[in-house]
């Protein structure tokens, strides 16, 4: 435990910030230098107090090398105590202010255990929702009820068709909110409902997970009545209620139950690539680090422009040794077709949740013989 | 009122964005067309359901137009009904998977009055913050008590000397939260106790206003204990939090007090030209929208690299019209010095928060006979 209301007592315990900087050799040390006062004092360096403040609350440069003419790679460490173990001030302390400096992108993060032992993690991760959902030995199918202008009523219908078609987990669509054509109670009140239906006639252990990212003031209440409503599960965008709402949720014992992370508002963290988050940190680590059990991204190939390598760095995050924490699922999507499944499974060695969303709608079958089909195909691999 | 759980009915109000699109002439259609269904049916476009989804729900291109070569300013507009009339599905609508695509960026915003009209928007503004304060005529003053590391009873020692000094609204560093150097209840309590002491003897009317970007589950209860002991304002990360706690915050009326918008963990979203949402939609409109009565963000020729355009275009719209919601405070920061102050002003007009901060604490006189020297030289302008 650490102790409140006194003088800090340092561990020595040490979070370490890979920052690729975008600058000359000439100013690297510099804004490496600047990053240790920015995300940490605050203060110039002349007039910060020495002793501990200056010896250890002011980030230190481990190692700076260059990558090339133009990059520059700096290890800097944050003694872990400036977190308060807070994931909130955690993300301030690796990317707050420095966020607003151009050129600086987190590359990767270390994270000592005495940190991550602060945080629950996923309570399900790979092997507790193959348990859930009486999955072995395949990847997990996953899809979205969509598009938002449906009726609580026509969601719910499709729902149904999903569930006896075996879908493992069916999620909101990221963008099925509170809105008055669907409202939110209403909604997860018909799709829980048509699951339970479908399961109860199918034998499957479908679960429907409603998207909770609505008023802040209403994300925990929405998730008892989603749980009480027989919701199994709940989508969440950090990007829209923001990553301590995650864990928040996770980690709520009288919840329990699995986490699913979309990356929705949190393109900005990526699409530049000398500036953000690495793809990894961002969609892998922090996702876990917050108790997702199912991470959502968009795959290589689709509609978005992540690329093989991003994809396959992710994929090791969301498995990496990690303190105590089990490994969650990588859930590529995003414009993903029936045909290119295969090939995905063999990329991520078989341990991932395909979610396939509209592709799912195309042709003349049902949509229930379509997801039936796609099962077995999945279970005679 | 919109009417809940049956079909919609559309009001015919829109919600009008302003998307940059870097990409040639020859693409700039087909990624404004994505940008149409993917924020909202996320639905291949040749089998979304006629009648009301495929008119009223998917977006629609206003117009198009070459920038230059390689950058088509898109018009589209989105039902206002898609929002359900809250922060995360608004940010949702505008922004959430298209921030994905690379070279989409916001660079501006049309919001129709019955979306404005759903939230309260800021409290105080700046003529109830200036009434609040007792202060006309000149610029608020305002600082952050730091560095990180001192206990509560050194950062209630400082606060006392700004008080004195008559700083105007006196808040936590952005990087103080709930460290065991200095817990959030126990600092709060010292902190306001100090300024409450220093007001009594002064008859300024400083305010201090501690940081709030705890845990999700801590923040309103933070909140009610901060009041409780006298603080006079609350500062909030949206970065951190996410911006419907500020929101939250901002409309809570058994809080009431004013609301501070800090700029950490925002960067990504400004730092790349061609991604992200523009300055002033971000640290303008988003933070009037939430309901912040300041909003900090890096003034120009600090440390940072907002560009004087940049900074102007906030301003602008802190106080634009914009439906009931009154004008708020710009407090550029980020390194500013003493000296620069006069130009500062003049800049933005006089009607600025000037943020000082490290540039107080250079020299040999005390806080409070600087702090002092500087409200005067302000009155007597």
């Amino acid at each position: 435990m650490i102790p409140q209301g006194q003088r800090l007592e340092f561990s020595g315990e040490l979070i370490v910030v890979e920052y690729m900087l975008h600058t000359s050799k000439k100013d690297s040390l510099s804004l490496a230098e600047n990053i240790c006062y920015e995300q940490t004092v605050e203060f110039p360096p002349d007039i910060v107090p020495p002793g501990d403040i200056q010896e250890k609350v002011v980030g230190k440069i481990i190692s700076l090398e260059a990558v090339d003419a133009s990059h520059h790679r700096a290890l800097i460490s944050f003694a872990v105590e400036l977190t308060g173990f807070q994931f909130t001030q955690f993300l301030n302390v690796i990317f707050g202010n420095c966020s607003l400096f151009p050129g600086v992108r987190i590359a990767g993060l270390r994270l000592p255990d005495l940190f991550l032992d602060a945080f629950k993690g996923p309570r399900f991760g790979r092997s507790g929702l193959r348990e859930a959902l009486g999955v072995y030995g395949r990847p997990l199918l996953t899809t979205a009820i969509k598009p938002q202008g449906l009726s609580s009523k026509e969601l719910a219908a499709e729902t149904g068709q999903f569930a006896r078609g075996g879908i493992d987990i069916i999620k909101d669509d990221h963008g099925l909110c509170d809105q008055p054509f669907s409202p939110f109670i209403e909604r997860v009140n018909y799709c829980s409902e048509a699951v339970r239906r479908a399961n109860s006639k199918t034998g499957f252990k479908t679960r429907y997970m409603p998207s909770l990212s609505g008023p802040a003031d209403k994300v925990l209440d929405w998730a008892h009545k989603a749980k009480d409503a027989g919701a199994g599960g709940f989508l969440l965008s950090p990007g829209l209620v923001g990553w301590d709402m995650v864990r928040m949720i996770a980690e709520d014992d009288s919840l329990g139950l699995p986490i699913m992370c979309h990356p929705t508002f949190l393109g900005s963290f990526v699409t530049s690539p000398d500036n953000g988050i690495s793809h990894s940190v961002i969609f892998g680590t922090l996702a876990r680090l917050a108790g997702a059990d199912l991470t959502v991204f968009p795959n290589y190939g689709g509609r978005f422009s992540f690329t093989r390598e991003e994809c396959r760095a992710i994929a090791h995050a969301t498995e990496e040794p990690f303190g105590q924490h089990t490994a969650i699922f990588p859930a590529p999507g995003g414009g993903m077709t029936i045909e290119r499944i295969p090939e995905i499974i063999k990329f991520y060695d078989g341990e991932v949740a395909l979610l396939v969303g509209g592709g799912l709608h195309w042709g003349n079958t049902t949509l229930e013989k379509k997801c039936l089909a796609l099962r077995s195909s999945l279970e005679n691999r």
